[in-house]
């Protein structure tokens, strides 16, 4: 097998992308738990994520969500992170939640609704000159919960038609990522309901289009790792949205449910090419932690990405061509499971010291006083949830 | 087949049961809207209900959840309930949208919480005796949402103890009903995830406690008519939680998803003695009108499950367990689709008419104008939803 | 709601194509039950196939599997079928049995191998123009049981490939359907897993490529109406196999395991242009009868597709279009009900005789003793399944 | 963490029974591909089998599938396997394979069809005496494929009264384990298609009457570890079938398709006390290996239950327990992920060698040359299969 030392060089420069909203409440329709500490503003949430950064090395960006995260001055605001160390990111559409949108957005049969979801749109293509963002993430909860309720036909077609006029509206180094989910919050059709949809829906935006994986949003016993390929080799992976499920869209923690997934993902990313300084895709994490500490919570994300990310460079990718070549079945999975079993903890928490980061990460995070400090202080004011 | 006129008898006095919680505004974790007309109060929904009562003389009863539907007096409001022309039916606790019941309520480490949550079914026992209410049903949130987070074993055992206690505070009259749910809103394990589970923890109860099924509350492809036999034939089906769903706990329109399941599920509760005045099992919606109107929702539901048992009773039984034992596999399943293809709806329209009701629910719910009228006279004041 | 009167005449010209293999014995990895009266050869399939054609009027043409059903004379072999009232249809190929097969065909990593599923594409294009068949239908087994065991990219390029050869061999009135599959019989990855990658595939093949839709391919709860949908917009849905399924690839006679969903599916094929004169759509069956009757359960099956094609044209589009844009939901969902739950048969038996049909085919088939007389008949010789 | 050291002597005695089967070909219904050396007998078996032991130490017992492992002499056959240093297991008895069990067997309403099939179950228990075997396992591929096909509580009542039956014959030292399956190849409804209607029938019976869990058998989704937790509970989980999959009852090796799922199994059985020598659980494999060599696709299957079961027992329960007393959700996921991720084969290697036995077992049979022996020696008969 391929040696850690081999690898490490590789490890530079990753980066995972963190979603400002993981750090406010989240639950789920039936109770959402408030935490001590919680944040009230958008800076607090990137105060937080810059702690994510501080202990890891791997989380220089944030992405917002607008209207969640929007702010007067935008310029600011980019300041702001910058003097926490990170940068913004991503910028995230929302046209789930003004009452207008009951019955869909960038697919309603009414033109007045319909174009303010489009506008809602150029409304953050404007920040994202401001923020120096080069993604606008659309994910849409656009569909409904009866047969016969909508014509799924029109809405597809509406839906082409408002993209294309977002898409026209792009500056020339923006892109816009569609984002495509099983089911939920519509119960009986979703307009983008799997990575088919999206791709047939950006191929005929162009270039600038492409498609983000949300890694919870297929159907049970879906093979992520082939959409992860496929997309690859047709040029349309935009990004990632991290999470992992037991069930439906459970958002937990990346690798939480099912870590040999995860790595086999990674796999299918570092074979397609999307891994690297020159790859198309952004990683981004896009989880709620209803039950645990939030930022322990991102820190334990990113590091099961980088941990995964080191497994799957150690594959002997020589040995394992000529294992599949041959037709051995055992031996080219066995190739693949020594690397997933190969335990790289410590040697990445030796390679983090080499590179003035914590060993353990979560174990400084902890003793830096951070939490208790947060918590004490964050008194008053509206915990940051979705609908803030 | 068997004539609709042999059958019609067998329609008198079917009951079905109305959720308090399905007039108030329900959503997803990503939002809720909110509708005009939306009662306020517990008299307010029990006055919605009655206007499903009265159009269609299927649902004689509303079943409260406590603490929503608390109020001071439940003499008076079973009173109330009476003067509107209906009864006050089970009773649900409520261990879900507490603080304290972050990591549990029946199944908690913690002794005083977990005290805290027999406590409240305590309350509930009370309540029950002065509703009149026969059914104490509990459906439990508790889980956890990591392996590891708690000790799936400590927590059963918990849960037989704390049910146990529960249990021995029942009136001679009154039944502990057990629901189970295989997700949502633990993620990686819910303690009653099964009819198994509910089982084991009934039966070693006693008579009294029985379980309760809610058809959307399984693991995809489950064949919940198999469920349905088996409870009945184990002398253990309590209740039915009626919605439909084409993912998860979808809780919509019962019959709106699947409409062949609920014949099939009406077929083994005529099959196996469910049906009737002398079956111990309790008909319940339980079902969330998230985007359609309320009101008309519960009548189109409940007219759903007079059309489907109609269906069911129309099977042609003696043909049947011809075919069946002859292994004529086509005829014994034409004989069963030969009732489900029957359009009874005209035959139920005139059944109606004939006992003083509307031939039409639907159309005379929409006639009467009280949907405007509520809607007019429902200004202010809190719109119930789950957390009221 | 549209009177039966008025579509009536949609109703002439459907066909639905018959697979030879359903006449043959199937069953599971468990056992094949053989049964009386079996073809032996295409043309006793041939001659079944003309009783469901006979008592249905729906079946003009069967689905052909080379090779299986491999001939030496094809032009008698269609004048066979001709002087039986039928015509010869699909072909399909078959690179899922021969044991070079066991690591891939169309993608294996071998040349030779692949060259020789190459070729026996081009030798089903030979019959085609023997046959006059229009469709090449191409459903692979490729795919691996272990994680590494093949290059998912690698593979998915020589498909391409592979394809590119068949598409360029084709005659200018043929075209090549691509099926895909979720699994079954490959159990980690499928090299054709979803509609996505059919669709990617043949869109970069040409007009004459297009996808087929296996209606027992999907993951569980995929809205498979949806499908339709997108495939008749992007003009690229080429043909149906009709089957159902309660678990995996179960199939089952189509609508016996969710008669709502195909109505659903068949209402989207009538919206979308699918249906009639003009569409580009083949209506194929793709059914197993382990343990019923077979020449029976085709007709059981072209009628179910009659049935719910009629009650889907039954459907008050405009009444419907108003609903939709009115937000009217329940409203909406009332009208597609209301045709769903129209009892047809009594109609079409009517519209059947009227056209010198029998009113009740299965009764029709049941009483002319063909059955009987072809138990007595085909004694000795080996029956057709799945291996011969 | 706890150290290797410390739980190296619980690793002795563990014990986990080969299917006589997985030697012999097995594949889908689409195809079962032949490989050189395949045993044509039990005794080929047998000696497959030692292979397994040889180089593991984990494999001493060989479980056999009546009629296809049937013999004139066993205790000739018992005598065989101990020279070979192996014994003989569990009895599976199979009434899927005749013709008379189309529709059932020891739930068919034909009361001389029931009866042969207990009958079946009364010798595998006189071969039982014969082999010195414990447990007879039941699995039943009984249900049926449409709705109305069976009256499926008549058959639950028939299974019962022939359970019972054959429970009565079996001797002081024997159980009956009777397995449950979710579907196939029964397509609607399987008559014990769930662990609670295995739970209800064996705890109908008594003592001696236990469930097995195959790890396949179960619905999308299903938590198996938590079955695990309710049954050793309920002192009722008597053997494992052991196996993975992605999609149904895939077969592949344990381990294969989820590490993680093994590893959390594994948890729960330590946990319930149904590891170590005073355990009543039976571990077992049942699996088919369709593509890859079947030998060291059983020791490769058998080291995966090895290193699961060490890493189960690393888990530091002391430090669980408080974290998850303390609510600790991410402190308490550490614990059992910390074990999760500690590469063991390392320590494993060492402990063998210690032993005996090879560090590398895989490598040890490749370099064995039986491989090339038996495919060189076994030319001529009929190789076994599911049908021999």
């Amino acid at each position: 097998m391929t040696t850690f030392a081999s690898i490490a060089s590789q490890l530079e420069g990753q980066a995972i992308e963190l979603p400002s909203w993981a750090f406010g409440n989240s639950g789920t329709r039936f109770k959402v738990f408030a935490t001590p500490g919680t944040p009230r503003t958008i800076q607090e949430k990137l105060a937080d994520a810059a702690q994510v950064h501080g202990v890891t090395g791997l989380a220089p960006k944030v992405a917002l969500h607008i209207p969640w995260d929007k702010v007067d001055d935008y310029s600011a605001l980019r300041e702001f992170a910058a003097d926490l160390g990170v940068a913004l990111g991503t910028i995230n559409s929302n046209t789930f939640q003004d009452d207008v949108y009951k019955f869909g957005s960038l697919t309603h049969t009414d033109a007045g609704i319909r174009q303010q979801a489009i506008d809602h749109h150029f409304e953050c293509i404007d920040i994202m000159h401001a923020t120096g963002s080069q993604d606008l993430k659309i994910w849409l909860a656009d569909g409904t919960n009866y047969p016969g309720q909508g014509d799924m036909r029109g809405r597809q077609d509406r839906l082409a038609d408002s993209l294309a006029q977002i898409y026209a509206r792009l500056g020339s180094e923006q892109r816009l990522v569609l984002e495509y989910k099983f089911f939920e919050p519509a119960f009986y059709h979703t307009d983008v309901p799997d990575w088919g949809t999206s791709y047939a829906q950006v191929a005929a935006l162009g270039d600038k289009a492409m498609v983000c994986l949300d890694t919870g949003h297929h159907a049970p016993g879906t093979n992520i790792e082939f959409i992860v390929m496929q997309l690859l080799r047709l040029g349309k992976l935009g990004s990632f949205d991290f999470n992992s499920r037991f069930y439906a869209d459970d958002d937990l923690i990346v690798g939480a449910a099912d870590p040999f997934q995860l790595f086999r993902i990674m796999v299918e990313v570092v074979r397609g090419g999307g891994y690297g300084p020159d790859s198309p895709v952004a990683f981004m994490l896009d989880q709620c932690h209803n039950v645990e500490d939030k930022i322990p919570g991102q820190i334990r994300s990113v590091l099961n990405v980088q941990e995964m990310t080191a497994r799957a460079l150690l594959i002997d990718r020589e040995a394992l061509d000529a294992a599949q070549s041959a037709g051995d079945v055992l031996g080219a999975n066995g190739i693949l499971m020594d690397a997933f079993y190969t335990d790289v903890r410590g040697d990445l928490a030796a390679w983090r010291e080499g590179r003035g980061l914590p060993a353990d990460p979560m174990a400084a995070y902890a003793a830096s006083g951070y939490q208790t400090q947060i918590a004490a202080e964050r008194v008053g004011g509206t915990q940051s949830s979705w609908g803030a």
